[in-house]
């Protein structure tokens, strides 16, 4: 498999997807919609939407279903970026090499974006509800990955482990295995649910992406920590929380029981590959 | 009939509704989970949840399969008011006598509360679907009316009609009918979906919803103008634009077009005394 063509080929589908459906949106106030565009077209590596797609294509589901899902996730996952950026939040000027959004649009504008970009992702679930029995259940599931029992949750956590002295390894997973993993997870399992899978592949695709997306989080930090390892002011993260062995080894284990549980999981080529890729320096 | 008790007991209904709703929800941080409370339980109207339930009713729809309906109406409707009064889009200090969501929590927690919300109600919108056919249209049609074909899209033109100096009667029509009007008439029409209604009837809903809400718009803004009338900084309002007895006349003109649309809805006394009890002054 030449991963690399499989892999931009990939991205350039959920790519083209999106901006096609925002692009079909008529009577969108035009600096919302290009808002919107802004900030979900900004050059992401679509692992959220891939899994979806992929693990939908394992238990041979159709891509083709699982697309607007797929689509639902990237709305959902630039809104947080775009809200978590505001000079409240992370105050962050760049993202990805560009201005942020509220620096390229404005902060009321900014705010306006990130709700239109929440909102839009379940108007494009619920459009699709129809196709398949198993799209609601993957609705419910983004729904619950990304809310008060996920992603919003572990926000909250953020602000009040960033704000107090005393994070530890237990807090500092349970916050990450709501702030990032919840969404990661809930795009893996939605994709196996669209796919209509059976209740003990669906455990397997809960533990392989659950330990996907903490193997993906502690390499985030390790990325992060290269780039400023004299950064004190750093939030709290594996590497400053656990120190560099521990989060090796946390790696490692995070990334073989990942491989392991996919080894269970059919047609599963070229998620091989992916974690491969992903975690190329991990020995 | 009572009106003030019946209404009285409308708005405990759901007040009870949703605060058992978000009491039931486990492992949410306390303070993302009070602060939630705290901008939805804060003393409101709830106009569009009752009109969800009572137009329900009136088809022969059970209040309790729209009551999940009618509180994720109140959670959209709650957290359009966290986020608009942020300090970077109204920069208001109070809501309904209490201070605002950021002025209580601070605007990091505001912003999260506002997302929180959002998320929710399409949880709870979700969770229910399975109840009757008529609730994922009802959910689409809240979905629709609070996005970017409805109240986000009215945000937008607000923020760029506010910004601008030729606001016309045309203009703040077109503002209003997405920015107030949407969720008001997603509301009403939600309830005849969840009582699965005809198409006729649906129609009838729609006019009627369409007329009331503008019709409560224009009473919104006479009493603010009446509260301050020499706020020469007001944003556009039916006073400024249209001038004191051009906007009279509109609010007259549907008040009676709503009326006139509501007696053709069945089982419709309880929404007659709520006409007169919202329009009294109207003669």
């Amino acid at each position: 498999m030449d991963f690399q063509t499989e892999y931009k080929n990939r991205v350039s589908d959920i790519d083209v997807y999106i901006e096609n459906y925002l692009d079909s949106l008529e009577n969108v106030e035009p600096l919302l919609k290009s808002g919107m565009k802004y900030a979900v077209l900004n050059g992401g590596k679509r692992l959220r939407s891939i899994l979806c797609t992929e693990i939908c294509a394992c238990f041979s589901g159709t891509k083709k279903e699982a697309m607007a899902y797929a689509a639902a996730i990237e709305f959902i996952h630039a809104y947080s970026l775009v809200h978590d950026d505001l000079p409240a939040m992370d105050n962050a000027d760049m993202r990805r090499g560009m201005p942020s959004c509220h620096k390229k649009y404005g902060e009321d504008i900014a705010i306006l974006i990130g709700d239109a970009l929440l909102n839009t992702a379940f108007e494009i679930m619920l459009e699709h509800v129809r196709d398949t029995a198993g799209c609601l259940a993957a609705s419910k599931i983004i729904a619950s990955s990304a809310g008060i029992f996920g992603m919003v949750n572990g926000q909250m956590k953020d602000l009040n482990l960033s704000n107090s002295k005393d994070a530890t390894k237990e807090k500092l997973i349970s916050l990450i295995e709501q702030k990032t993993m919840a969404l990661i997870k809930g795009a893996a399992v939605s994709g196996a649910a669209i796919a209509v899978c059976g209740q003990e592949e669906l455990e397997t695709v809960e533990r392989y992406s659950h330990h996907l997306g903490l193997a993906f989080q502690i390499r985030d930090d390790f990325e992060d920590f290269e780039e400023d390892e004299n950064d004190s002011h750093a939030c709290p993260n594996f590497i400053n929380v656990c120190g560099v062995q521990e989060a090796e080894k946390m790696l490692k284990f995070n990334v073989d029981e990942a491989n392991k549980y996919l080894a269970h999981i059919k047609n599963n080529e070229f998620l091989v590959e992916l974690n491969k890729y992903l975690f190329s320096e991990v020995k």
